[in-house]
C-alpha cells in the first residue's frame, strides 16, 4: 500500500486568493527602458515631457517669413513688394523662425517677381502659419499617466518630448517546471505511455502574453529529492514559480510536501471543478504554485491565480472580470462544494445567445481550442436547467461569435473542411442529437443522417415527424460511403453484419442518437441478430475517427464507420452503404447572410475538390435546398 | 525660384487603396517553425493531428485497473476479492492501461486488505475511469484552421496531436526610412531647428503589433543622390517600403521623384485630411509608401494604407472597420473635397456618447495620444452640426471611455495629477468654455476659476447666471496663486498691470473664455488701461505652461498665469492674487460613480501632497460640495 497526499482544503476560490495575495504582499519593482523599447510596457510613473514641442517657433506651410508689421496694408490695390534677406526668407514647412520674423505666408500666396522679389496681396497676422514653441507638448506636461501600457503612438509623444528613457514595472520572472517520470520533452522521444509535455508550452505562451517574462524548464522525472534541490534552485532564479503537476493525490504526487518542506502551503485544494488539485505556497518569501496535470484543470487554474499573480507584479489593478449573459442549452448538474467552470460554443440562434457544454473531461484540450467561452456555474448552487442564463467569460471576440454559424448533430469530415472555408462551430452528438438540439433552438444548421427504416428514405420523414408545422428546409450535402471498418491483418474476419456476433471480434459502437447507430439497428433488426450478442456493443465512442483509432490500437477490433475514417486510418473497409449526410435548417434562416455565405462554400469548387480527395464521398446536389411540407 | 512638386491626384481613399492594391496583387508565402514558437503567428493551413491523444489507453483516475467482467456481481453482500498482479494492479492518473484489463476502479472505492489483496463491493464497467485513444484528440482531425492565430492554448493542443512544426505566414519584412536634413537620430545631438525623428519608432511599433517584422535605418539627409541608391537598395531587403517624409510638395521633397525613377508612382495626393501628401508606389514589384511629416498625418496614414498592406502579407481577410456612432460636440467644417479624421475625445454623458473634437493640427501628437477615437466625416459631406451624429473609430476599449470622466474647461498642472490618480479625459477651453460646454451636456465636470467683476466673488455668481432653473453643484477645488511670468534676467520689467504697456515688452496673452484672461481684463479695467496698447495682447495661447514656454524661448516676454507653470520653467513670478479653481458639476451627477471616485481623489492625502509640492496652492476645502441655489 503506497502513501498518497490527502487535500485539506476545499477553499473557496476567492478566499483562497485573497489569503495567499495577503500573505505574499508583492511589491513591484522597476526599472529603466529606452522609450524606443518600451512597447508594450506598464509606466511605473507618471512620466512628464522635459522638453518642448516643437522646441523653436516653426513653419507650418512651405512658403516665405516675414515680418507681419510690413504686410500689414497689403491689398489687391495696393500690392507690398519683399525683397529677399532684407524682407523675407524662404522656408519649408518645419524650419526655423528667427527674430524679428513672426509670420508665414503660403508660397501659393506669393508672386514670384522675375528679379526674386515677391509681391503680396494679403496682409499677414502675427504668428500666422507658425507653430509656436510647445504648440504640441509643452515642457513638464503629463504625456502618460502611471500603470499605462505604452503604445506606438505614446513613444512618438515621448520622444517629441525629450524622453530618452522611462520607468517602467520590471516583469516578472516565471520558472515553469513540467515534472513527471512519464512526461517527454521532445515527440521524437515518444514511448507507449509517455505524455509530451504540452502544459508548460501554455504557461509560456501565457506569462509572454500577459507581460511576463517566461523560463520553462526541461521536465524532471517524480524523484523528491531530485525535485527538492532543484525547486529550490529555481525558486532562487525567478520571481514566481510554476510547477506542473504532482499537485494531486497520487502515490508521486510529490509537490505538496517538497513546498511544505522548503517553505509553506497556504492553500491545498480549492474549490473549483476542474482544478480541485491546486496548491498555493511561499517558498522564501516568493509565490510557488503547483498545477494540475490535464491540460484544461491546469489552464483554468493558470486563468484563475496565476494571471493576476502576474498582474500584480505589474501594477495592474484587478478588475471585475467582463462577463456576458448566455442562455445554457442544456442541464448542468454541478455539486454545491465547488465553483464550476464550463467550456461553451456560443451562438446567436434568434435574438438569445446560446452556449452550448462541450464534452467536460478535463483532460481534453480540444474542447478548450474550440471553446468560446467558459460557463460559470458558482459554488452553493446545484447547476443549471436548460433555458436558464449563466454567466460566460468570453474566450472570442462576441463579434465574431455572431457571425458563426452554429452547428450540432452528426459527426463528419467534411465538417472540418466547412470549419476551414467559413465560421462554423461544430458540435458533435449525433445525428438525432442534432434535431433535439434544433427543437431547442439551439443551433443554426443540424447535419443528420437518418435512415427511416420503413421507406429507407433518408433524413426527410425525420423532420417531418419532430418538426409538425413549422417551415424547415434541407440543405443537400453530401452522399457518403458507411462500411465495416477493420485492421488490415484482420480484413477476412468481417464480411456481413452476421460476423459481428463472432466471438473473438471486439466491436466498437457509437453512442446512442448517431445515424451510424441506427444504421447498425437497422441491419441488425433485418438480419434477426441480438444486438448485446454482440461482443462491445455497448463501448461507445462519439466520432468516426475515434471509431476507427479504437479499431488500428486494438486486437481484432470492428467498427461501422465512413471511408475517409478508415482511409485517414490505414485501415481496411468493407463497403455497406451509401447515405445522405445533409443539413437541417429553418427556412427563414436561409436568408441569413452567414447561412448564405455556408452554403455558398458547401456549392464552392474548392470544397468539393478537398472532399473528393478523401475518398468515400459522391457529391450530386451539394448546397440545393429542399423545402419540407409538414 | 525653387522647384515644387505639385500633386497631381486628390483620389478618394478607397478607389487609392483598391488601384493600389489590385496593381500590386501580393502573394503571401510561408515558412515552417516550431510549434512551440508559433504564439501569435498566423497558420497558412488547416493543421491536422499527426498522432491521437491519449495514443493508449490511459487511467482516468489514481486506483486500480481490473478486468471489468471480474467485477460483475460485486455488491455489499458479495464482494469480489482480488489479487495484485493477477486480477489487478495499482495505477495513477496517466498510466497505460494494458489488455485485458478494460477498467479502472477508484482508490477510495477499494478496500485494500492486511494481505495484499483489495476487496471491491461495486461492479465496475468496461472502459470504466479510462481515457481511451483519441478522448482528447484523433489523428487527422482538425486542430486549427487555415489564417487562424496561435494562442498559447493552440500551442498545446498540436503539440499534444504529435504537430511538431507548423507552416505559418512569412512576416512581411518592413522598412523604414526616415528622410530629412533636420531630422536627428539621438536627443543628444538636437540642435535649433532639429526634430528628433521620432515617426519612425511609432511605424516601428505598429509594424511589430501587426505580425510584420520592422527594420528601420538611420535618417537619412535631403540628397536626392543618395537618397535614390539607398532606397533602391533598402527596397531589394524589404518586402515594404515606407518612405518618411518627403511626400509633400517643398522644395526637398525628393521622395516622389525618387519613386518615378525607380518605379511607378500609383497615386500621388488622397482625398484624406489630415494625409494629403501620401504617395503609393511600386518598385521593383513591391510596394513603397511615402508618408507625409507630422505625425498625425502619418499615423493616419499608415492606419489607412500600410495596416491593411501587412494585414494581405499575413492572409488577413480585410473587414469592416468597427466604428460606433456619436454625437458630435461641436460644430465641425469639413472640405466636400476630402474625408477628413478627426481626433475626439468620448465620453458617456448621460445616455449619450459624445464625441469632443481635440485641437486639430496634423502636428499635435498628443492630441492623438489623448484621443478615444477618430471621428469620420466622409468625402462630400460639408462638415457635421453640433449634435449631429457621426462614425467613430475607438482606440481605447468603449468599457474604460464609459468609466472616464470627461472634464472640459480650464486648464491647470493639477489636471495632470488628478489624470494619474484617475480615469480623467480633460480638455483644455478656458472657463468660459467649459460652462459652455457643461450646457451642451458635452461633460461630467467643468473646471473654472471665473472672477465676478461686481463681488470679486469667484464662479457662483457665472452658475446661476449660465444655470437658471438647474440643480448644479461646485465640487472645491484648489486656491491658486496667480501672476506675472518673466525671465530672471528680465525681473525689474514688471511689477504691476500698468508696467505692461512699456514698449520693450511683448506680452503673451491666453485665448478669450480663459479665466486668466478675465482675470487680466479684470485689472486692466481697474485701472483704465486700454488692452490694444499692449503689444501681445492679440497673441493667444491656450494653456499655462503654453505662455511660461513663449515667456522662456521669447525676448522681454511676459505672461499672465500659474506659480506653478513659471516654476516648471524656472522664471520669476510676481504675485497678483489667489484665485478659487474649482470644479462645476450637475447635483444629479455627484452619485455616479466616476465623479465619486473622482471627488476621493481630490480629498486625498497623495493629491494634497502632490499639489503642495508643485508651490503656488493652497488646500482649503478640496472636495468639498456647495449646491448653488439658481
Amino acid at each position: 500500500m503506497m502513501k498518497r497526499n490527502i487535500y485539506i482544503d476545499n477553499m473557496d476560490v476567492d478566499l483562497a486568493k485573497d489569503t495567499y495575495f495577503n500573505k505574499l504582499n508583492i511589491n513591484p519593482t522597476f526599472e529603466y527602458v529606452k522609450v524606443e523599447n518600451s512597447i508594450d510596457r506598464i509606466s511605473f510613473d507618471m512620466v512628464e515631457a522635459l522638453m518642448s514641442s516643437p522646441n523653436y517657433n516653426a513653419a507650418a506651410m512651405d512658403g516665405i517669413a516675414v515680418v507681419s508689421a510690413k504686410t500689414l496694408n497689403a491689398s489687391e490695390v495696393n500690392p507690398v513688394i519683399l525683397e529677399e534677406k532684407k524682407d523675407f526668407y524662404y522656408i519649408n514647412t518645419g524650419n526655423v523662425i528667427k527674430e524679428p520674423f513672426d509670420a508665414v505666408i503660403m508660397i501659393e500666396d506669393c508672386i514670384e517677381l522675375p528679379d526674386g522679389k515677391v509681391q503680396i496681396i494679403k496682409s499677414s497676422y502675427p504668428w500666422q502659419h507658425i507653430r509656436q514653441i510647445g504648440e504640441d507638448i509643452v515642457k513638464s506636461e503629463m504625456i502618460i499617466p502611471s500603470n499605462h501600457k505604452i503604445r506606438p503612438i505614446d513613444i512618438g509623444a515621448l520622444l517629441s518630448g525629450g524622453v530618452e528613457s522611462i520607468k517602467v514595472f520590471k516583469k516578472p520572472k516565471v520558472g515553469i517546471l513540467p515534472t513527471g517520470t512519464e512526461i517527454v520533452d521532445d515527440l521524437k522521444n515518444l514511448k507507449m505511455g509517455n505524455i509530451i509535455d504540452s502544459n508548460s508550452r501554455v504557461f509560456q505562451g501565457e506569462v509572454l502574453k500577459l507581460g511576463g517574462d517566461p523560463f520553462r524548464y526541461s521536465p524532471i522525472e517524480d524523484d523528491y529529492e531530485l525535485l527538492k534541490t532543484n525547486i529550490l534552485k529555481m525558486v532562487r532564479e525567478n520571481d514566481i514559480m510554476l510547477i506542473n503537476a504532482g499537485s494531486s493525490a497520487g502515490s508521486k504526487d510529490y509537490t505538496v510536501n517538497i513546498i511544505k518542506e522548503l517553505g509553506e502551503t497556504i492553500v491545498h485544494g480549492i474549490a473549483m471543478k476542474p482544478g480541485k488539485p491546486t496548491i498555493l505556497g511561499i517558498i522564501e518569501g516568493k509565490p510557488v504554485i503547483g498545477l494540475p496535470g490535464y491540460p484544461v484543470s491546469s489552464y483554468l487554474v493558470f486563468e484563475e491565480f496565476v494571471k493576476p499573480l502576474i498582474h500584480k507584479f505589474l501594477g495592474k489593478k484587478e478588475k471585475r472580470e467582463n462577463l456576458i449573459k448566455a442562455t445554457i442549452a442544456k442541464r448542468i448538474v454541478s455539486s454545491l462544494k465547488n465553483r464550476e467552470l464550463i467550456r461553451v460554443n456560443l451562438g446567436e440562434v434568434g435574438d438569445k445567445l446560446i452556449a452550448t457544454p462541450l464534452s467536460s473531461g478535463a483532460g481534453v484540450t480540444m474542447s478548450l481550442v474550440k471553446a468560446d467561452g467558459i460557463g460559470i456555474i458558482p459554488q452553493n448552487v446545484e447547476g443549471a436547467e436548460a433555458g436558464e442564463e449563466i454567466d460566460v467569460k468570453l474566450l472570442k471576440p462576441l463579434e465574431e461569435i455572431k457571425e458563426t454559424v452554429v452547428s450540432i448533430g452528426s459527426h463528419d469530415l467534411i465538417m472540418d473542411i466547412l470549419g476551414d472555408m467559413t465560421l462554423l462551430s461544430s458540435g458533435h452528438v449525433g445525428s438525432m442529437g442534432g434535431i433535439m438540439a434544433m427543437r431547442r433552438g439551439e443551433c443554426h444548421i443540424a447535419p443528420i443522417h437518418l435512415l427511416y427504416e420503413k421507406t429507407g428514405e433518408y433524413n426527410i420523414s425525420y423532420i417531418k415527424k419532430y418538426f409538425k408545422g413549422k417551415e424547415m428546409s434541407l440543405i443537400k450535402g453530401v452522399k457518403r460511403l458507411q462500411g465495416f471498418m477493420i485492421k488490415k491483418e484482420d480484413k477476412e474476419l468481417v464480411k456481413t453484419f452476421r460476423d459481428l456476433l463472432k466471438e473473438e471480434i471486439s466491436f466498437v459502437n457509437r453512442q446512442r442518437g448517431a445515424g451510424t447507430r441506427v444504421l447498425l439497428d437497422y441491419h441488425l433488426k433485418l438480419e434477426g441478430i441480438d444486438p448485446q450478442s454482440i461482443n462491445g456493443y455497448n463501448r461507445e465512442l462519439n466520432t468516426h475517427m475515434a471509431v476507427a483509432s479504437a479499431v488500428k490500437d486494438g486486437k481484432k477490433t470492428v467498427g461501422l464507420g465512413i471511408y475517409s475514417a478508415a482511409k485517414a486510418m490505414d485501415l481496411d473497409f468493407v463497403e455497406v452503404t451509401y447515405e445522405d449526410y445533409d443539413f437541417l435548417v429553418e427556412t427563414s434562416m436561409l436568408e441569413d447572410e452567414k447561412i448564405k455565405s455556408f452554403i455558398r462554400a458547401l456549392s464552392s469548387k474548392a470544397f468539393e475538390t478537398r472532399v473528393l480527395s478523401l475518398g468515400g464521398y459522391k457529391l450530386i446536389d451539394a448546397g440545393e435546398i429542399i423545402h419540407i411540407e409538414s
